[in-house]
């Protein structure tokens, strides 16, 4: 099954996310982490991202969840630090997604079947749902 | 200037996401969290949502960021609650934008000048907008 990162400024927000999310995890897979900075500011870290990459890496791939700004571009700089031969880059993809949003979708519909295109096709889908009807 | 209310259904990740959009906060507005509910399970309630509009209420007007499901539903209730002879219900409304990015965009343009609609405005953007470039 594909596994997760949550890469948010915040480390605490990103923890909160996850265990809303996990209300509706329904399979077994990794969901990690990979927020926040060396002593707990806001921020994100390269090499933080790196590691939760890497324990979230299964032979489906990682799904990668970023607030804004430079979560993005920490977890680009992160995945150019991985071990090519361990870690296939083409399988480990950052969603354009609603953080909260993205991750709650994508970890209800995560079981044996889906695959990392599946859930990517699924969220793309958010950018024409509207949360109210006016 | 316009109020702000969180609606999600952990009230601890409506708190942190706060905590994370003050880092972007350069003006005096309210910013109040109505997530949760009796009890401090996953989920909201309409009573506590329409407490944290009223108290987020300005001559401006509130919005108020949901995440999912019945965050949205409860908050259409607790808007059908509110005095409408104290409570504008015009200037009341919903965004249709993410939680978390949707609140830091709104939290970093709320000044002086900034009017609901121009939020709203902007918000309207993010539908368009792509956290990566493939």
């Amino acid at each position: 099954m594909v596994g997760f990162v949550v890469v948010s400024h915040s480390k605490a927000l990103a923890e909160e996310t996850i265990r809303l999310a996990l209300e509706m995890k329904y399979s077994e897979f990794p969901l990690v982490n990979g927020s926040g900075t060396e002593g707990d500011y806001f921020g994100s870290n390269p090499l933080i991202i790196k590691e939760a990459i890497e324990k979230a890496y299964t032979e489906e791939g990682v799904l990668i969840f970023v607030d804004l700004g430079s979560s993005v571009l920490n977890t680009q700089i992160a995945m150019d630090f991985l071990d090519r031969d361990e870690y296939k880059l083409e399988n480990i993809k950052i969603a354009d997604a609603p953080l909260v949003e993205g991750l709650i979708a994508a970890v209800a519909m995560n079981d044996t079947k889906a695959t990392l295109e599946d859930i990517l096709l699924e969220l793309k889908e958010f950018k024409n749902f509207s949360k109210i009807n006016d």
